[in-house]
């Protein structure tokens, strides 16, 4: 099945609002077997709108629209669509009482515009919305070509889309489908070109997606029933571990930062951080997980050597004679974090990130990453070069993803990919 | 004049990444005057392609192209552009010398394929790329239509469009452009409702762009000369300014912290940070900002009670009276902020950010907010109420913005919007 999607509004074409219902619904069509051939965004104006219905329906077997359901005159969209699938409106009661409703929940009153939104198809269907005022359409034509409508608020399409659209077409399309997500650091080339054959695969199908200092591979498999479509998922994932190793670290969810709050309060463990460079990031990241406060109490923000001093107990001669950028600071760091915190892990960041601070031998995007294991008296060490994304934020942002898996491993009791670990009175080497 | 965005990729078809570039193109398009009818993605397929800028050509002046400019077989775009213009193509010297030396400084060796980047047209022009391998392209047909064509990746576009197309554009449209973006504390509706002429206007335009917690009007003036573009950007700006008074803090900044950063440097004062629900967020926003350093020191993330208590000498009884989540508390660690950092300016954050823990009185998105005066003794106490944004990240963000805005507040001498102010020995209220 091929399909064009078609976004309609104004603010898409004065580039008021970036499309991302476009991007949404061309990943959607893709699980589902189905090939978008082109994306096109139009104004209300039915004079164009015709034109270009006219030709996608030819070429193409679905269109399917987002927008253009407004309660006001120039929102035309429906009645054009009707038009060039040979369909006609009808007024429906019982969508209009709906909309009665919605009003009056918010204590409003609709207008005699909104009577419009109750216009549903004669030979097509009306597609129901329990998330806003104006119903969606499906019309058809006698070649099979189908039209859906839906609304151009985000929220509303992807809800109509989940509920209703998704499942007409699945059966359409004869599968069910199910997607899982695993996250891995790493960039994209290096995950391709170890797992390059399962990106081959067309069932079940996996798609890389890049992210700041990791990637996001959604597996997506397809079958005729739930079960086999999950079972499918979930060997794809179990082969991709096998390849990747210990940087895979989670599936299905949003960031590194979940699965540290979780595996730290799957083990009964208390984080604690001391940034310099990355500001507050880490911690930032940590506390943004619901429940974090079971696993994370204290946080030191030590942007100047006093701070480092005196919240953490960094001697100032050690950072006089190894400057204040250098692994023996990230380490005292570290350790002073715990000390200061009682937590049973620690990490402590100090490096460049620019734009201007650059030291001998030390260029932009230096970092040192310590990390401190109360159990066991232990630190890893290890030096970050970051110059290469150039940009503050990227490189703070790197950073703290390195930090971050630094506290998984060591909860986790993984060896990190690189630097030295130091016993409890181990002199630390400056590199 | 009228305009069509076409953009060519394939991961745009499959919504592996969201289309930003024709977003960036439509505002610019605007600003230029020229009206957007359209916007199109659409894959490597050169029959599918020929057939849509075959009917864009004849229906608008201009077509603007990203994407499909890359060196494998399948990227026609040019070609198939420069077929439907009635344009051949040539080897230009000139531009595979610095193709050859583009790989050279990234230690690769140009392929055979790369030389397809190195065709221009013969009756256009070339169109430089000084931020990548492949140039653009300018096609002309005898009409008077024109296509340009630039690369998909976004930095290379934007780049070349701010450096050769917009200026041919302007030269084109016989006029010059200037613009000037104002940030303006608060949501559109509350913005619009007071300016709302200012919108309506034609010379200068303004354009409301919604942000969390916050708004961005861009001005942009057409005028004969620069200078005269700047100057009736610069009225109009001083008008919103009158108009909106204290809550629009800057022009052409991107976010408050920047500005935060920038009063506290020419005030020659320090802050310091006191944060329990908001994790940290205030901090890496401010140590974001370059040079920040100068004005910041200090960060507290005391996310557990203890570390309210040790490192901000919050009194354990006033937390069992007032719970940890109240006014009393807020003012204590902001003050113990300013204590223990030696800063001339602090801010103390207590709240909740869900999804769970309401308290009696105080649900979700409950959050005080204290600024304390190091030179006063004074101390500024706020209760928000975030708890409409539901989003524990929005709550958070929303909450941090109050706080850079509290600390620029009490470095201007500006009264806040609401809240308490409260001398050295004040008891603090509970509210």
């Amino acid at each position: 099945m091929t399909a064009e999607i078609i976004c309609v509004g104004t603010e898409l074409l004065l580039g008021d609002i970036v499309n991302t219902n476009a991007q949404f619904l061309s990943r959607e069509l893709a699980e589902l077997g189905i090939s978008v051939l082109h994306q096109h965004v139009i104004g209300d104006n039915p004079g164009r709108l015709r034109e270009l219905v006219t030709q996608a329906r030819q070429r193409s077997d679905l269109l399917v629209f987002s927008g253009g359901l407004g309660p006001t005159a120039d929102d035309l969209t429906k009645e054009t669509v009707a038009e060039a699938f040979g369909d006609t409106l009808r007024f429906d009661e019982e969508e209009w009482q709906k909309i009665v409703e919605f009003f009056g929940r918010t204590h409003r009153t609709p207008s005699e515009n909104n009577r419009k939104q109750a216009m549903v198809p004669v030979k097509g269907h009306k597609v129901p919305n329990d998330h806003g005022t104006a119903p969606g359409a499906w019309f058809e034509d006698e070649q099979g070509h189908a039209a859906v409508l839906m609304p151009g608020v985000p929220r509303e399409m992807k809800a109509m889309w989940a509920e209703q659209v998704r499942p007409a077409l699945q059966a359409r399309q004869n599968c069910t489908i199910h997607s899982v997500t695993l996250r891995v650091l790493g960039g994209e080339s290096s995950i391709a070109s170890k797992a390059a054959p399962f990106f081959e695969s067309e069932n079940p199908t996996a798609a890389i997606y890049c992210k700041t200092g990791e990637s996001e591979i959604r597996v997506t498999a397809r079958a005729a029933t739930a079960e086999e479509a999950e079972t499918a998922c979930r060997a794809r994932i179990a082969e991709f571990r096998k390849v990747l190793g210990d940087n895979a670290y989670d599936t299905d969810v949003p960031g590194l930062e979940y699965t540290v709050v979780r595996i730290l309060r799957e083990k009964g463990l208390q984080a604690a951080t001391a940034e310099s460079c990355t500001g507050g990031l880490v911690a930032e990241k940590l506390t943004n997980v619901p429940g974090a406060s079971e696993v994370f109490g204290f946080g030191f923000v030590t942007y100047a050597e006093q701070a480092k001093n005196r919240l953490l107990g960094v001697d100032p001669a050690l950072i006089e004679r190894c400057n204040v950028v250098s692994g023996p600071v990230a380490v005292a760091m570290a350790r002073g974090a715990l000390k200061a915190s009682g937590a049973d892990l620690s990490i402590g960041i100090t490096g460049l990130a620019g734009p201007g601070g650059a030291l001998p031998g030390k260029p932009v995007g230096t970092v040192y990453l310590a990390g401190a294991d109360a159990r066991t008296g232990r630190a890893h060490l290890m030096r970050l070069e970051l110059g290469g994304y150039q940009e503050r934020a990227v490189i703070r942002a790197r950073a703290a993803l390195y930090a971050l898996d630094l506290l998984r491993r060591m909860a986790l009791g993984l060896p990190p990919d690189s630097g030295v670990s130091l016993g409890p009175d181990d002199p630390v080497p400056e590199f």
